[in-house]
């Protein structure tokens, strides 16, 4: 065979930047294991091969040794390199990763959720991920606060720092919540990189496998897999309408739960409120039956109209709420930092528990955030994200009133970043998805935010993340999406499911 | 009683920026809390209150709705405002919360390993914690990379990015690792939030409750608590002098670990380098027995002399070595940002872990460190470091040779950050630390470095924090508390400590 075809510099990329030696290998390594170069096969001496890449022949002699070293040449003295026969132990010697893993629930929902955080295919316009818009991250002001600060700053805030957060971070966030009207100092605030990992440290300080907990049914995603991952049971309280507070009680009594999970101001996906007078008789119930509530606050600074009522922590009388916070919704998702207000004692057993996972949050962005509360400046960039998502509210629901009226249910939401839709006929969302992605538009199907399976004929769009133009496009692909459906609906009836036995 | 002496405007603090409704509400609340104002007792008239506190009628009226919310008070219409009973259920309607935790391993070292990484007392000089010298961060380099390139960045890389990190990132430390010999490309590699997480995760997949990891004695204190936190039995190898392949071999028959965690150069705390040939050995043994290996490497870039042998991950032929690297030594610790490489298989499952724990890594650290690495800054900043760390380490190996060789025992190291000195005499280096502490001096306790007792004759000493001539000073002191003990050991024999059953 005329090796000289394979192993050329033609083979390697100008912009690599890695050692020839190390390039040179590689390519050799590649057609090894694809068996162009075949076991046994003898191979250019050292000298051809340096002429082959047009290479030192030191280069040549370090890319066989890497190879030797990786078991794929080996060297006959006095006579030249051969490709290594595919050793008899070679198939039993490699270890067997998937075998050797933990068991992990095979959640359905893991992947709808890597997917949504992922980037979508070019083309598509993406309703699904519930962010902020790039185009409004106020990063000129974060580039003026580092630059002007960094100098400033002792650099030992850039070292270790206490597990539970930087001290003036813990401090902005400890004034903001009392803004709100919740009582907070510094020692009952946690930072976290991210809202989510509250979430995780809650489920390894308060969950164990059997245990119940109680969410609101539908709900975000990332909770139902951290519970369930900590092996517990998730009952579904419906809160599309309102809190039936009646089942939540039956649920206290009949099972117990460790706790339960809440999103009481613009829900995820619902955009539901709950009412005062709900909160102050959830509270009541909660405090008689010394319920934990897990109060996920990520929405209600993104308010369209009036403020919402306070926060459930802010009306807690008997101490059972934890409030979890995050920049990733009002600024941005990369700061990674959220945080979590709760008893000192709570917050002393979460950092044990954090500690062995990261040590500490990103000091850089606890940095960064800390001077950005304590300058105001998040009241300015609120006010800018207000008058930009109301307009971007407005016209989705105009659109979605004109073009989509006939197939389509929905609230208008008073803030947060979603609009919840219900299908009048009968097509599952998923089918839908499907169908939508041949219109090039994207969005989150209801059965994703339920931890039991639903009528799902629901679904989520996010209408943050994209100007008005591309708001008004998307809900016209959605609406030749719907028509399309309806059309074949008429066509063929829908055969109900059935599960078939897999033998 | 004259309440006057209790409510008035001397009691805020004039820095506070909260507002002075709460503020105010929050002094009445501590002094019902602390029964200086009794319950039953009747407070101020609103309009009173305001008098005494000078502010509005609103303000006081709303700190008195405040304390109503919170139970603190009542007010009886047409009477005044009381503060209410204690009542009867109260103590009842508490949470419990300590009693509701999920169990956690009475682990001594947990609350060491806090203490070294939390700041010491005023005036100590604290030789304990493993960190680079703040006064060596290289922060200016950071400020021109933030302030000149954020405008070019996508402002979309400050949204979500995959879990498994940003790619330019990853492409970074693909390319890094390459030059080290290590083959790998972007899917091999997990961005993390410090090399801690790699750990964790790994515990998470790899460990379940009651499997077998072998460890090195002694080895660095945070891995040996993320695998008793997974349940873990710890199986330890000593390695002060010589790794010995027939104890790991027969630990591998006997108890078929899950993984050999190990830290090959410059290990923490011994300072110790696997020679080249052991690494062999060691890796030939590990493909005979399909071991996992997890390579710890943070400090294999901080050589004084010449360059440590290859990384295990370089040298391995059957794939079953698992590296982990991190930016905290050689940069700083508040980037919060290390990273793992190992087959995609392995980066898949480890990633489906991380989502639940925090989504993905801080975006911040990743893109600084992408550029950091891309236009080859760190070979600068390596240079800079390796020269004063160099001269440190000399200082320090003169000092204690001059002022405590009567008393200590060490070799000097090659690389990394510490001194490992073994005390001649019969004193625990836990009390040697509590006599230190009255020198104004600290450093960590042999016993942290191992899982189980150890003879406890030694301690780590890091000489990377400070200058030559706080080391000097610090050694001074050092020997000064060793010469006293050596007066009081003489003086009285030590007692053989025993255990007494609690009763």
């Amino acid at each position: 065979m005329d090796i000289t075809k394979y192993l050329n510099r033609a083979e390697l990329n100008a912009s690599d930047k890695r050692p020839l030696y190390l390039q040179i290998a590689l390519v050799v390594a590649d057609k090894i294991q694809k068996q162009i170069l075949p076991p046994g096969l003898k191979l250019p001496p050292e000298r051809e091969l340096a002429d082959l890449f047009a290479v030192s022949r030191t280069t040549a002699i370090n890319a066989y040794r890497k190879l030797e070293q990786q078991g794929l040449v080996w060297t006959k003295v006095g006579s030249g390199t051969y490709v290594a026969q595919a050793r008899d132990a070679e198939p039993l010697s490699e270890v067997p990763w998937p075998q050797l893993f933990t068991a992990y629930p095979q959640n359905p929902l893991a992947s709808i959720l890597r997917e949504i955080v992922s980037s979508p295919a070019p083309g598509t316009i993406s309703l699904a991920a519930g962010m902020p818009d790039p185009d409004l991250y106020p990063l000129d002001t974060f580039r003026e606060l580092f630059n002007s600060r960094i100098g400033r700053t002792s650099p030992a805030d850039f070292g270790h720092i206490p597990i539970e957060g930087y001290q003036p971070f813990r401090l902005a966030i400890a004034a903001m919540l009392n803004e709100k009207g919740i009582l907070a100092s510094t020692e009952n605030i946690l930072a976290l990189s991210g809202s989510q990992q509250g979430l995780y440290l809650l489920s390894k300080v308060l969950v164990e496998p059997g245990d119940y907990v109680v969410v609101e049914a539908p709900t975000f995603i990332g909770a139902i897999q951290v519970f369930q991952a900590a092996g517990a049971r998730v009952l579904s309280l419906p809160c599309s309408e309102k809190l039936s507070l009646e089942l939540l009680e039956d649920f206290l009594i009949r099972y117990r739960p460790k706790l339960f999970y809440v999103i009481p101001t613009y829900q995820n996906p619902t955009g539901r409120v709950m009412p005062e007078n709900e909160r102050r008789d959830l509270l009541n119930l909660a405090q008689r039956h010394r319920l934990v509530i897990v109060e996920d606050d990520p929405y209600s600074d993104l308010y369209y109209g009036e403020r919402p009522p306070q926060a459930l922590k802010a009306l807690d009388s008997y101490g059972g709420v934890i409030y979890l916070g995050t920049f990733s919704k009002i600024l941005f998702p990369g700061l990674r930092t959220g945080y979590l207000a709760g008893p000192p004692v709570l917050i002393n057993r979460l950092a044990l528990e954090k500690q062995l996972i990261d040590l500490h949050s990103n000091n850089i962005a606890q940095w960064l955030l800390a001077m950005f509360l304590h300058e105001g400046k998040l009241a300015q960039h609120l006010s800018t994200v207000h008058r930009e998502y109301k307009k971007r509210r407005d016209t989705m629901a105009k659109a979605l009133r004109r073009f989509c009226a006939n197939d389509l249910e929905f609230v208008i939401p008073e803030g947060g970043f979603y609009f919840w839709c219900q299908l009048k006929q009968a097509v599952s969302s998923q089918r839908l998805l499907q169908e939508a992605a041949k219109q090039r538009i994207s969005f989150v199907p209801g059965e994703a935010f339920y931890s039991v399976s639903s009528r799902d004929q629901e679904f989520r769009l996010c209408f943050a993340a994209h100007n008005e133009t591309i708001l008004l496009e998307s809900v016209q692909r959605l609406a030749k999406t719907l028509a399309q459906i309806t059309k074949r609906n008429k066509e063929k009836e829908a055969q109900p499911s059935l599960l078939w036995p897999i033998i």
